[in-house]
């Protein structure tokens, strides 16, 4: 781990039914919008510091625009950019960044999604009735359930080529990963910092490009899993599985389905942190995995089919 | 924050009533037992992947023994070692290391708590019942609230010259503190880490040396907490204060008093970490801290006169 | 107990802050708006399956209007109707009712509070967006904290010979009090079904008449006060102590006033009934009651003498 | 619903494998073993006030072996025993009664499970460290989740018929059912007191006699249910499905096996009673329960096929 990369700052997601999708999220998820202009809405959980960490994206198909982490400094965000260009992935170069945020260096991964890093960016600065009771919170407090971003889980064809790219481009390192009988890596969870992933990779079986398999925030505790289960219930949310806790990660989770398709989750992770710098890899063989997950659970279809955008059959 | 210390890794607390102490912090408290010789008993949390996380000492006083951190690397130990000695603090020089982890460099604040710095460690292995269900679990869950160490914190008659120490020392970086009115620094809340905090340090008022205020370790939910509390009600522990939610870091916080009188917290921060890289430290004034705790529970004046060992009248 | 009282139904409550009160229960607490007309707002829980378990009554001062609860059968009011006129209580005789329920039978405790008994009544019929995604829920689950009306304590200055009122008049029984070492009893928790109590008289301290001390939702989770708590705090409501545990009863308590000035409370009692037919009550002395609440927490000084309408001086 | 019955007081359940079941029972479910005979163990929750909440019998099978229920009063007692004389159900007759309770009227539904009810009990009296710290509480709380006996399910071929026993001996009454397409009853959820429900009655697919689904405690939280699962899967517990919610009954669950086959569950109802006392039974029809459990769960297929004792193929 290098320590050039701070954390995932923000998932653009793409959404083919974009007025359905910004309700959901701002009426049932419980993100707040920051701004909107024609073509995208600016969405943060009510802890993230940033001006977003979802920019919902008017698009004919769904699935995931770019992914944005915030680099360490300055000059942490030009050694990334030098390494990433000298790697020779595909590099679509220095942009203006979106709003909140400054200049960012683009490229994609083997597998067509976008990456972009960072580093100047715009301090959320709440106002009115969104000022935060305690001055350490970054706006207030309204009950909702998510309290930042947490985590993304993209779809790759080959995922052991994905973690050469995580590993080479943004120095992140591998917390746990699933060793499948045939010698592919099923999947990897990445972190760039403390956190145990903030980002995930799992094989593709659809033969898409670029999909996304879901986006996530952290929930302060497991009782606000719960309770917004019974609020997505509420609200005609399809709820695709859990409220459950994975082996992998050992997460307390639910995964739900925006109205776009698009899988967000809700995830609790309790105090678990990966403090340890010489933190070796947890394997995951495939009878491990056959035992479902923590509890027993066995993994729903659509976990292992569905992903976004859906592929052309 | 210079990257160079990974985490606290442990801390030696002095009892002067040694076999009461380590029944509650194995029965009631609910740490683990790794290996006890004539001298000391090494306890870890379930989830502590190091082979210990308190050293509990048979001592004629109370208080603390010494802090122990660990070092993101080989070399990151040399160069702070060498930063040290150049600093011209107290400086104790190599010691081999406890039970559990290799050499340390051993070293003093201004105000007489001994740390030390080490880099190898023997991860805690497992063995028979102990043994974890999950492969990413340091051992087995036993259904107690204690997942890991946390913090500590420590009082000091210039917390600003304190201050100085922790920055010049490990590196660390500030979160928040309180301002007084006077123009001193009341307390002030240290990270090596994406944690909130890691070690506090409040301004002595009682004229001892090397003072302990207390030592806490993190629950996975609020509700261990919750629970704690009628464990400890049930077997007799004097409980100081709480449950309630600390405005300062947002903490949810329990403190009772270990049989000897060492102050040891329960603590629960939820999803909340400090991701950005270039966080502006939170600043709490006299006035702020007159509203009392997050909730309006007003301190308990204990909180600002007991420490360990107890001021000698 | 006679079994011929159901349960409590409904609370009126008073507020010279009319607009104010109802803004806090309805955005800020939690409840809904069942209907309102030029003098009351009638309002519930979400799973209150009445038209309302709050009358909101604009007044001049602050307080309770009167209280009501349900007979168990036609048959069982006539009963306590007789009862009562036998007894000699100050009766006001029957009323039409208030919308939502039948004529209602109103008298009075021997310290100015009115107190009504009724059968009929209308099953609050969830429309549109509030009809609850599972049939056996009352309305629509919405995220917020109060479940349904709990119970509520009132004041006077003989606790006993309100003790006789409830148990003459409601047929409730009594299943904890606190025995003053005057030979006074200083305060008495009733009940009319298996929730541990309905209904809690202590004693006045204010020579004020007919006066209330709180009314309380219940929660489903001790996780729901906590998260109030959060949302009070945004919402500058006077948080006047708690969450904490009270010893009596033991349920988790969080104590607030709404705008005008009435004390209103959260709580939980976890999976606490008094299921024994003969379960004989639990007495606390005053030597119990210096321990404090449960886990410690001294008792407020404005919990001894605040009360509305407030007292003259 | 009569009145005449108070509560569900104890279930005895079988055993094949004794010492099993009593050390899971006792060190991983969380019971107490008030005392020991030869035949049975006599075991009980912390907060169940009598002698025994579950009696575990050596037997060369599993299942149920009686289910008790206390009486309201002595002369209720006697007015439930002439009524199940004069319906013309099997009467087994007095019997003096197992430790810890007075004579019971023992008698049989017409699927061959066997029920008493008694009045006469012994309350728990708590000795040495099991004391309670606080007065209200039956004993010691050591932080296991389940606080008392919540209700058992069984098994029988026409729910209707099973209707009609529970309602005509126990005057309980129906809080919600299952209505199947072919026009029987799927389930029966009923209850005598204010509980949603202390028995329920599911069809038999397996054509055994007198069979028993599960036997539930009640936790306080549905945390301790979170947690509990950890428990079960750290000591190797076969979790047959949850943690979920039902959406009959809204109950927070987990099931797992006890060592010999019998279904044990722990449930959370939040506070959710039924008050009303002229309460409509929910009907839930199949075109509803294909919706699966409240957040979507399918039902596991052993659910609807495995009993105690298993059906002789």
């Amino acid at each position: 781990m290098t320590g050039d990369i701070a954390h995932l700052g923000h998932v653009e997601m793409l959404t083919d039914r974009y007025e359905e999708s910004l309700d959901f999220f701002t009426r049932v998820y419980g993100l707040k919008l920051t701004e909107e202009d024609g073509a995208s809405a600016y969405l943060r959980a009510w802890d993230d510091y940033e001006h977003h960490s979802l920019k919902l994206t008017r698009a004919g198909t769904t699935g995931v625009g770019h992914i944005g982490y915030r680099a360490a400094s300055p000059e942490a965000l030009e050694r990334r950019a030098a390494a990433i260009e000298a790697a020779g992935y595909k590099v679509h170069g220095w942009v203006d960044g979106d709003p909140g945020h400054g200049r960012a260096f683009r490229f994609e991964d083997p597998f067509a999604h976008v990456f972009e890093i960072y580093y100047d960016t715009n301090r959320y600065a709440p106002a009115g009735a969104d000022r935060p009771a305690l001055k350490n919170m970054s706006s207030a407090f309204t009950g909702v359930p998510p309290r930042r971003i947490d985590h993304l889980n993209l779809l790759a064809e080959d995922v052991a080529e994905f973690r050469t790219f995580m590993e080479t481009c943004l120095g992140a390192r591998v917390t746990e990963y699933i060793q499948l009988d045939n010698g592919r890596i099923g999947g990897c969870w990445f972190t760039v910092n403390n956190k145990s992933y903030d980002l995930a990779c799992t094989e593709e079986h659809g033969r898409g490009d670029g999909r996304l398999h879901h986006v996530t925030y952290a929930t302060d505790q497991r009782e606000d899993i719960l309770r917004a289960a019974d609020i997505f219930l509420q609200n005609g949310v399809h709820i695709e599985t859990g409220p459950h806790k994975h082996a992998i990660q050992g997460t307390f989770f639910l995964y739900v389905w925006e109205p776009a398709g698009n899988r967000v989750e809700l995830a609790n992770a309790g105090a678990r942190l990966i403090l340890a710098p010489d933190w070796e890899p947890v394997m995951w063989t495939e009878a491990d995995r056959e035992k479902g997950q923590a509890w027993g659970l066995k993994t729903i279809e659509t976990f292992h089919t569905h992903g976004t955008p859906p592929v052309q059959e």
